[in-house]
């Protein structure tokens, strides 16, 4: 069959990238959280990571508006972008709080939710790779969602863990904004699944 | 008349069934926050108001993708179940407030905000009944944005109060945060009544 | 030519109205934050900004549903509009905390962010002058993301040296929060950029 306004499939190969990107984000993150080795190097390469997001995220919404026929609907390709963008951007400011507040210690909860998000931003990177072939991705989504609620349930524990135990009431803010912005980068990534389960419902 | 392809009307009988939880959801919670009596098993009853409202949003959410021809414009539909969701999560983020900062303590500024989501709640539940039917739900949205209006100054007060009064930062905090979640509920009704006014002046 | 049906054009003066009347609201928050003088009498005035901001948020809205052929993409219409709105309120929000906290005190970093938003509010006024007359406006987004990126900076620093400096809880939350506040009315200024970026690419 001949096209003859073919549709654009690069956008496909941009995602890919992007979901990669974010996913070297998060385990990047990880790691640090993990060690507390190198904080400052291995945070300025998060921030690399950052702007690599911002500008494939620009790349996506360019290309967007200049298509006239997309693989898939115009708005979804849009939110598909800015919401692994700001998955990025909740990954990028978890990081950034270490450096700013001084956190200099493990904390076992911080590290589970920055695992949590490794996972999510790994089921988001199938779900897209499975995209334009027309695969089943609800299990993705539905597994996203599933880290999302055990996220949500770890920082819930952790504050509260937190005002019990944490008499010093600025240690308490730097920790609670810790969790809250892991928590964020969670439901961040809930919301990249909504996208995606749209996108496959309206195809089938 | 004979129509070939029906309207799909089932999406009003499904908002109001949402927002009749939801109102559900407000009332409860200002239940609790009035005796303080089962905190924990009540907190559990709005937990599972919660995750119903959730399950409704998806089954909204699916039909949409799934219906052809819709009785008001797509995107209204998916502002219109994800912003009641949005008063829901943050109706239920305040009970679990109570539950993880351990606040056992009557506040009638809090009884207060609670009370305004109950109304607005109410508000939109008999909006909603009455979009199918193209009665005037003006004035309801009206009262909405007014009670959102009023439940800002409440809150404004009751903060500049508690850093006037609360001089332990940690029970500051959590007090704090207590009225921003509820202030926010009905930020979020607002939302929804701007939805409900878009549809109700497209279909005029 | 004659069109028959003509596009509706009242809207570039409506935008240019909201754009002046942002930055209005910008440079009386900068004054205040300058010299802390008549305070209330001068947040009373920002009230009314904020005020008629709303009102002009909704009468474009209003406009934008009873409007057949608008003069670019509805969806774009309702988010330039409601971005511009959200920059005002997020203005707003700075001096009310600045009543209810009773910060008395001049903050040089405080100040700075004010500037950047100003300049910001500036760039975008000058931008939606030329909307209607296709001139590139991409020069003003990119400066407004730079302007950006800038505050981004100084509200880390400036919450870094607060924590080192502040030990009192209390005060530490009060100001933590003003520059938060501040640097979300950029975050918002940078989301009209690109609303407007993406009305330029799409009639290019």
């Amino acid at each position: 069959m001949v096209r003859l306004v073919p549709r654009e499939t690069k956008f496909f190969g941009m995602f890919a990238e992007m979901a990669g990107n974010v996913t070297d984000g998060a385990r990047l993150l990880l790691e640090i959280l993990q060690d507390f080795q190198n904080v400052e190097t291995r945070l300025q390469k998060l921030q690399e990571i950052e702007h690599r997001g911002d500008d494939l995220t620009h790349a996506i919404i360019t290309k967007l508006n200049q298509t006239f026929i997309t693989p898939f609907d115009r708005e979804d390709i849009h939110r598909l972008a800015t919401t692994l963008d700001d998955v990025l951007d909740y990954v990028h400011a978890a990081g950034e709080r270490l450096s700013t507040y001084k956190i200099t210690q493990r904390s076992p909860r911080a590290t589970r939710l920055a695992e949590l998000i490794v996972r999510q931003t790994e089921q988001i990177a199938t779900a897209i790779s499975k995209l334009d072939k027309h695969d089943s991705v609800l299990d993705y989504c539905v597994e996203i969602n599933r880290l999302e609620n055990e996220a949500d349930s770890v920082a819930r524990e952790a504050i509260g863990k937190l005002f019990e135990e944490e008499k010093d009431p600025i240690a308490l803010i730097k920790m609670k904004e810790l969790f809250e912005v892991l928590e964020m980068a969670t439901d961040k990534a809930e919301d990249v699944a909504n996208v995606i389960e749209t996108v496959t419902l309206k195809s089938a």
